[in-house]
């Protein structure tokens, strides 16, 4: 078969680029840096609203929704947070025929916008702690665009709290950490995350500490997947965050903010993806069985093609299949699996194939005259390419296995390839040299802030410091840290 | 008891204004015309959205997303389209600190950004139809805003499709209509909804023929509650929407647009409030029952209290109450009911009763140490403030005949309204007497071009076409075409 995407070891950018377009999966926008997410594209950004919200609200946080337009003046009011993000604004300067008196930018992020109403609606200790959670869209101006990875306007959930104490604020971006985002990271998209705290110099703009969760792909690179931060009073004093205590005092607030978004899609396709394009995980597949009707004497890789069938001339109407695919198809479905029935047999059955292989369906059943006379089918899965026949009456049962096995084979190989790229190394010169090809673990003592800085001009940074039993730390002072240094994207 | 809100006859805006408010819906953002939705109002757009995009994916329709910003010259494609929402438009004229080279608008509808994808992802009929819908945020300036009614900035669904044929695309813009809108709007937000046709007049800019739902409010107003436009071969001409057809020509596609918005909210609360509060309609209400547990002695209008409960000195540990309601909450949960426990007896009865009125909640289960020895619950009905004490076993089946009942109460009591504010009248001087009340019906041919444009000098409008057995036309001179003419939001 001619070979549909440029393969990962040739050009890894170059098959990123080719699978998002061959999958159908974004484009670029009209609008230099934005992205149009088609329809196949989408369909895994609501399975991943659906797990990340029930997670959310399961820790307790309410939906809300703030306005796409802050004034200005807001921005200015928390001094790292306006230094960290003027380069990248959106500024409506003239709205409804007439110049603003006072321009507006567009939402780079909404903690001020959110730090305003909390002042508002907090008053005693009460109203804490306030938990929000936020979906939405985001504009920060990107001059080097990636769709999914880099674009001047994405979609994400940003959450938003705020608490009597500092250990709570602590205590709910660690929840949120783990609880929400490294269960559906690790869970659902069968990535193994690397999760810790951010140095200083890598700190989210107006932050006391971030939490990161960093997952390695394909390339050896890394990518940030989801972050949480703690804004310690900050934002507090900025906005006027203040409850009155139970003794009666009046005290700011602790607030802390968190958020993942699209990227995720890029992080999904470049950890999994493989050379016949994207392989999904089964928890998250909107399609989770993909099952096809083949013609009597279709070309094509099936199973029983392999198996030297005849050229049948009679079309499918007189072989059943599309009565027997339909019929799997509603099994299927009355057993929970997300399934998809392709009966678009006026279409080559190679193409339809490649299709399925580059939309990463975990698994294919391909329905054929000749298996159906054996009373078999041919389940394919993604993950290896491995096709058998089943019969008819297991073939519920065979995918559901097979989900979860490849739900697990996933992580497992996402797992083994971070195992084998990252090195455990001890001078800065070793670190820089190992992140050419993955990750470099080694003590952030041998590192430091100008250690960092000086990789940094390599284009390499400290992805997080973690513990050496591989916790989170609470400070980056703590001793005995573990720096992990890499490419990112 | 203290009056809560303003009433509904002394002044309706005004009552509209604080429920908002203090049923903490929502409110206006710090830029003007935007709105903060609040936890509570924005629950009840998240019921809208999944009843509504589950419909929407039934009548075949995909989510995509597209881009926030669009080039200006997009909009001067299509020449109507452009003049109806030029003097809405929000321009951004600076992003990531320099002046753009071609400022760009903030979408006001994504018509156009939509038609040029469409116009590359479709080649030949076996693409047609294409359905796309997208749910996002959208900007039309608005000097004077309303929350939910008339904002800046609001949040909606917007279909977009393309056909091979008119007809295909009239069928389809129709189904939406009725399968989608009509009937989430009658059964699940119990409205009765008026659906007919625009006048050329009201027509969407750009559109060939626009369909409405039209509520009638509580003050007797009308509220456009949704729209579905064919657009014919206009936006397919300024794009370039074209398709082969099997016979080889190429032809420009049909397509049509459709969509929903956060202004359902407020048809929501303008159609089913009371002087007390909202009052959601049980198939939409994100929470359907309210367990509260009453304190010993609390003083509140449960019927407990009306019967003269002693004041028991005991508090709610010694009584078994917050059990007894844990286990309420457990069953009605078991049993499909969305159901909260509010056990916050720090807080007053009275106080806790009447949020629960203004936040509207169904029906309110009331456990108190009286009613509990005598092995019931006090079930209290938003719809018409009934109570009642029900035996604890039956609560989960008293609340399930309940949420039945009112659902169609709320929807029978909106239709009577209606038919109590529409006049048959004869001349467009009566229509125009009666829309200071309600709505007139009269012959369309009674009215015209010319005694709409004087209706509208009026503040009266045509709210739509219909037929004289009901349905909707399919075109403004079909013979014998009644007008429904009233004030409008």
């Amino acid at each position: 078969m001619a070979r549909v995407l440029t393969p990962r070891s040739e050009d890894f950018p170059r098959w990123y680029q080719d699978l998002v377009a061959k999958a159908e999966l974004a484009e670029t926008g009209p609008v230099r840096g934005t992205m149009v997410i088609r329809p196949t594209g989408y369909a895994l950004w609501e399975r991943m609203q659906a797990e990340m919200d029930a997670r959310i609200k399961a820790a307790g946080a309410r939906n809300a929704y703030f306005p796409l337009f802050i004034p200005e003046a807001y921005l200015r009011r928390e001094a790292a947070h306006v230094e960290g993000f003027s380069p990248e604004l959106a500024v409506v300067t003239h709205a409804g025929g007439k110049q603003l008196a006072e321009p507006v930018v567009v939402r780079p992020t909404s903690e001020t916008v959110i730090g305003e109403s909390m002042a508002r609606w907090i008053d005693s200790y009460r109203d804490l702690p306030l938990l929000l959670n936020q979906w939405s869209n985001v504009v920060r101006w990107e001059l080097r665009p990636r769709v999914f990875l880099r674009t001047s306007e994405f979609l994400w959930q940003e959450g938003h709290t705020a608490h009597a104490t500092e250990a709570d604020a602590r205590a709910y971006a660690r929840k949120i950490l783990h609880e929400a985002y490294q269960d559906f990271l690790v869970q659902v998209l069968a990535i193994p995350v690397l999760v810790g705290r951010k140095t200083r110099r890598e700190r989210f703009a107006g932050a006391t500490s971030t939490y990161t969760l960093e997952g390695m792909m394909g390339d050896g690179k890394a990518l940030q997947l989801g972050t949480s931060h703690e804004l310690g009073q900050n934002f507090a004093r900025a906005f006027d965050i203040t409850y009155s205590s139970a003794a009666g005092s009046v005290e700011y607030a602790w607030t802390t903010s968190w958020g993942t978004s699209t990227r995720m899609i890029g992080g999904l396709i470049m950890c999994h993806g493989d050379d016949s394009g994207l392989r999904v995980p089964p928890r998250l597949a909107p399609v989770q069985a993909y099952v096809m009707v083949v013609k009597a004497g279709a070309s094509g890789p099936s199973a029983s093609e392999a198996r030297g069938q005849a050229s049948a001339r009679d079309g499918m109407d007189g072989d059943g299949v599309g009565e027997a695919a339909g019929k799997l198809r509603d099994a299927l479905r009355d057993a929970g699996v997300r399934v998809e029935l392709d009966d678009r047999t006026e279409t080559g059955f190679g193409r339809r194939a490649v299709d399925a292989e580059l939309k990463g369906y975990p698994v294919r059943i391909e329905v054929g005259p000749r298996d159906l006379a054996a009373g078999n089918a041919v389940l394919v899965r993604r993950v290896d390419g491995s096709k058998s026949p089943v019969p008819f009456d297991s073939v519920v049962t065979a995918v559901e296995s097979a989900l979860v096995a490849d739900q697990q084979a996933l992580y497992d190989q996402a797992l083994a390839r971070r195992a084998e790229r990252t090195a455990e190394v001890s001078t800065l010169e070793e670190a820089v040299e190992a992140a050419g090809t993955g990750w470099a673990r080694l003590p952030w003592a041998a590192v430091g802030e100008a250690g960092e800085a000086r990789a940094n001009a390599d284009g390499v940074t400290v992805r997080c410091l973690v513990r050496p039993d591989g916790s989170v730390p609470d400070a980056e002072d703590e001793p005995d840290l573990v720096a992990v240094l890499g490419r990112a994207y």
